[in-house]
């Protein structure tokens, strides 16, 4: 036991040997001969890690967590107390699947303490589960869901500690508080745009002149409506395409990431636009019940036009740096 | 009396000499000194016309009407039995205000049985009000209107007597039941445009490519929204600005109008668009709680390219023809 | 003048000599030639009737009213001061429709003061419209409207003068105030039935034997539902079949008439069928948006067990009486 | 007719002798011999008057109109064309009561063109009926009635004329604007009372410390709540009683009277109370459905404490003045 | 540890003897000596089970469950990992109840991964709780509950892996898409029947004929209605008795069970009625908030004929085959 | 083993030396050397406990539960098996906060099985968690939460065991069946009180003359509407200040404890006032969304006249018996 770079607790049973330098099994914890375990893990007691498992490194396994096979976890993982995971989703005893559904949980993405994960899904990067959460769908990269089912209650932006005012802005509000003009927005090249109401009395009415009010001569428009609450919409960035959003009706968030920094806001009046450049990621969601989103694009549809994977786009985003 | 070329009942009393030839005053009426009254009109027992009053050719007062100071009724206009009008709006007696107020009748409209109007309104061009309203505000050309307070219920299409199926048209039926494409209007110009809707799980797209989906490249958009269900909107033509409507949510009705053929369309549907060429004349109205509408425009904006009184509208056909 | 058997006023003008004997005609009354007036009619000041015009015996017609060519009064009516009928439904100056809509006024109706009766419509026998309303649909029998546009609110009973609490029955009070049982209906065979409901945490349960609960076997059943609230159902009799009715859900009124008594209840409560016998003309209105009515029928369908008129029904019932 | 110092048009037919001076009776107009008719009254084309009628003086009584046996007729009204009067709730042809309602319209009142006025109805002091209203319920003096059937839509204030936000004032506006206090009220000691309100994240919170807050020791307070919307309540004074009205939830109207002056308040804040003193004629209507009045009283309820009778008020305070 | 048939990892305790040949007991589990395990089970690691425990054959208990005192496992059961149960509704720290609640999951029944129970209930015959619920009250046999509060979602039909169309057919599809008649069901004698229904302006109305429509003749009927969404109702076979269901109103689904084969339709048009034989269980759930459903029988009620236990239901099927 | 009067069994592990007289130390269970635990514990199988970590006498912690630095357990606690506790609201791998976050578990208190509790919370004297409960913010004492999240379910009563229908009275139920009076409460000095209602046509009304109808003569009182459903508002008791509680609109439920004995009124009527003394403490929650509490209260307000702690109150109690 002197020779290998990792330690194990003397009440721990160890069985496998893939583990990386710098990572400790604690008491009563278990892990079976053929688990892959990265470097600087920490694998805390009453930990059961089952053969066709993969940790990559600095991952934290806090007690009362079992790891099936089929699971995969990335770096920077951690994983809270009594959180579980399945891989079957008809267990019946003694009846096994052909294959186990595999679960992936994307490097930096956070697990809260007690909450369920079925089987199949992906917790993508960075994501958070809220404690004691019941998770049933895919979860997007660096969303947070909570709930039984849970549902996405938010994105991260810059800085998770600081909620800043700033960082979740409602247009509404920015129209009405800055008398010197919107506020600008952090992520690279995106904008909050005045457009111009008139309010009469045989109804409100939002006029777009396309070379006098936006910022580029629309292509294309499109209407997005009938989002049902719980949806999530967007979740891509453009090669080459600029974009304009209006929420005509209701509201709806919008999350903007161009690869370093994040910010969301709140589109909750006709009067107030959002310009997203190229080369920014986009989610829109939390869409109230009667929302209409329109969007102005500067190019016509094509479809490769379209990054759909958020790893794909920080590849692209770093390429174009 | 011989030599009128107009008839008296004996049992009526005209105090008048301004009566045009062909008109015939009946039993029991009672036209005062200074009242002009046109040729070939019907005035029927029991009726009552002050000084002030002037009335066109072809115009019938059924019995029970009176027609009071101020009051000017056009050419060709039917007035029913007990239908009743006001020139004060807040009369106490022997209170007189300093001018009476003026009520405007234009050419062909017709006042339903016992209706009643309140002071100081025009009934439009040929527009009709139904047996017992009681009419609270002004009624556009060619509406018809109805109930207490009146509410405009619809728009006389070409033929009055044959409410075809086809003359008030559904944009969402005309989508699902014409195989062979869609209906064509009577209108002169106005078309029916198909447009491209997807329906995915995450909510409803409906997508407008501008050198593709749509009949011009437009200029200019603007949203409707919020119009209360009461209202009515457009009411006026273009000089040389095409427009197509959507409703993106909800429903509106829209009237087209090219100064010989009426007709109606119920736009409830994002899948088809409406377009209205220049010199016609568009009306909206009966929106749905929830109704967005919006408009391309192939021009940017300009006041002087609107024509907002019916009348000018029609010369400016007359003038185009 | 003195052979005449009827009065006319020195001021009124009567072009007609058929006219009934006891009939008067006050001043200022306009009478054409063509019209034909029963005995004993009083046509007060302002009153003008025209040429193709039929009046009963027994008529009341108040000042300010005009009756027209096409319109049809029965015996025993009255119309009120300034009640106003119609004969054109889209009247435009100097154009006439090749015949005019035809109104009849049924034996003993009553129409109120200042109220509009839109052109082609029966006022049914006994029915009473209300003052200022604005009649646009056919009234039954022994209806009573009121509003504009008019509806049904209720149907006379017995006496018209006390309308009490009993007439006007409430089954689910019926069913929780009467300790010695249901109360007794003055219509002829009707009655209440107390119908055995189970109500246990799930849900509510109704349990009809038919052996044991029904007063008769059924040999049919059938289901109401869906009916807009301002819509009248039932208005027939039949010759042979018995009927229990009862509201599963919501609640809705019916009217029974024997020829002699009439009266209402209120169908309210599952607990509380309704059964009436052949030969009781029966009606279902005030419908709740939520009612559902079933309707346990003795005899099969069979379209000539109907009676659909409430005049043969009369006949019918005398017949058996 | 030099005798008579009263005019009857050639054409008019006055049956009565009891005409006051400086009366006109116009052409077709019909007056029966019992009538009672005050002076300079105006009785125009076409109205006809029973015999068991009066009339006050300086009425005007517009063309079209019939008083009927059992009307009475206050000093200065002003009656509309085609306006039409009742006094037979179910009338029946040839079925007369035992004796006719009486409809008593009081000085000063205005009855709208072609209203129609149920049977027995009082319409108050000043009150105005609006054209083509259906009245079916008294109208208390100095209210302002419209529709079918006919509500209470406002209240005079002092200038009917300049309908100034002033005098129509919104409680929660009112404190929301006043920088510099709350504005003052014109009725005689009338006063806007601020309220202390603490809104906390649990819920609101209105406290009224006696002594502090109230600027009278209440020794009484009750709650009216669950008021139809379309109800009036209050509609007296007292004698010696102070009260403060507070709208605790949802809102509704208060109009103040001193006999000589008028005003109305929204109360719809619990910030903001009214002060109203002793022998201040109040009303309380248009109460919104979920409305919650708090009145705190300075004195405990005497039943003689109350005036009940608008005239008996005018009387009071011309006492007391 | 030679003469044992079952295994005991090293690091697992067993200190009871009463464990089936066959049986796995895994690393630092602790099964205390009064338990009793039946043959082929698998105890992973970090399970605990007190003394007064039973299990059955081939039971799966997954890692981090505890079996406390008064729970009951039968045979094929599945506990996923960290599956919790308990036996005290009212646990405070050293209060003992005289009694423990006893907990039973029937033959077949899985628990799924972090589920928790409540203390006293029976988890039925094959009945799925899903992973993260929490169930407060009984699960029937085959149900799949999930939720916390954990609801019923579903029931199991024959084929778990396939969730064809067909096995949860929708009536209202039904009826529409066939054109060669309603699709057939696969259990045992059950059908879908095809009620007449006609459609006029003044509201839907249903009718069946017994002798006409009806698979036979009805001796009894009952409406079950009020049922909230979250009450499961019916969970009964008969001896002799034939049903027809029809949903008058609303919707709710049926599950049909002959012992071998199950299968679900939703209810949900009143055009098609479900026929289910004798000796066929019924459960009926997911009842809309307006549902109404009527159920024709083909007997008198008699308490005797209901078969309520499943497991009697399946002994009767067996006997009857 | 003999030396120390604790016990800890062969398979567990306790690194600690501060373990009370008498407390168990179950297999598998593993305590760290800085944890301090009291008398008379019990700690169950893989139980895991930190350093920082302080647990009062007689608590029971049951399987699968971990015990992080920075927890405050008091006496008499107990911890259902796998309720998980939590420390940091964002846990990312590696990521330490500079302090965790302090959670307390107050003497008495209740945590069911499978629980999980956020991090920095108080959980208050004698509360209970219910068993799947997802507590994200503070538990008052003698609460009862469930769900996720967690919301106050109800409070406990004087006998947990039998919750008799008296020991949560319905007002309106009280004042309808007592006739004999209205049930006396069990809690010190506290009292249902009848107030004086009248019901007219024109709303309801409430009236309290305050030296008649209240038991005190108030000096204050106090509004409190707009209540979100989940909140708890009083929580407090008063030294000097009677207060009685009275609910206009809606409803709301009040516990009354005066130290030793609980009991909980639904207010539901305004008919029924709660009159409630000095030293009782107050808590009101489940408010109706309409629902709007009068208070009157005996004495001007007074900040230090509140009590707003649990545990001051029951020195103050006890100090005053």
């Amino acid at each position: 036991m002197t020779d290998q770079d990792y330690f194990v607790h003397p009440a721990g049973l160890c069985d496998s040997k893939m583990i990386g330098a710098g990572t400790r099994v604690w008491a009563f914890a278990h892990i079976l001969p053929g688990a892959r375990i990265g470097r600087d893990c920490n694998i805390c007691d009453h930990v059961f890690i089952e053969n066709d498992v993969m940790l990559g490194n600095r991952v934290t396994v806090k007690s009362g967590v079992q790891l099936w096979d089929g699971i995969r976890i990335g770096d920077d993982v951690f994983i809270g107390p009594n959180a579980t995971f399945t891989n079957d989703p008809f267990p019946r005893s003694k009846c096994y699947p052909e294959r186990f559904a595999v679960t992936v949980v994307e490097n930096g993405a956070s697990i809260g303490a007690n909450a369920t994960i079925l089987p199949g899904l992906t917790i993508g990067r960075r994501a958070m589960v809220g404690a004691g959460a019941v998770v049933t769908r895919q979860v997007p990269p660096n969303a947070i869901v909570a709930g039984n089912p849970a549902q996405i209650i938010g994105y991260h932006d810059d800085s998770e500690s600081s909620r800043s005012r700033f960082s979740r802005l409602s247009a509404l509000e920015a129209s009405r508080m800055a008398f010197d003009g919107l506020p600008e927005l952090t992520v690279r090249g995106c904008a909050l745009v005045l457009l111009p109401i008139f309010n009469d009395l045989r109804g409100d009415l939002m006029v777009a002149e396309f070379e006098k009010h936006l910022p580029f001569v629309p292509k294309r428009v499109f209407f997005v409506y009938h989002v049902p609450n719980d949806r999530v919409r967007g979740e891509h960035a453009h090669h080459e395409c600029t974009q304009l959003l209006v929420a005509l009706n209701g509201a709806l968030s919008v999350v903007m990431d161009d690869g370093v920094r994040r910010q969301e806001v709140r589109l909750d009046t006709p009067e107030v636009g959002l310009l997203i450049p190229p080369l920014v990621w986009g989610i829109q969601y939390r869409f109230s019940a009667d929302a209409v989103l329109a969007v102005f694009a500067s190019t016509p549809y094509e479809a490769t036009e379209y990054i759909r994977e958020y790893n794909q786009f920080l590849i692209a985003v770093q390429g174009s740096g």
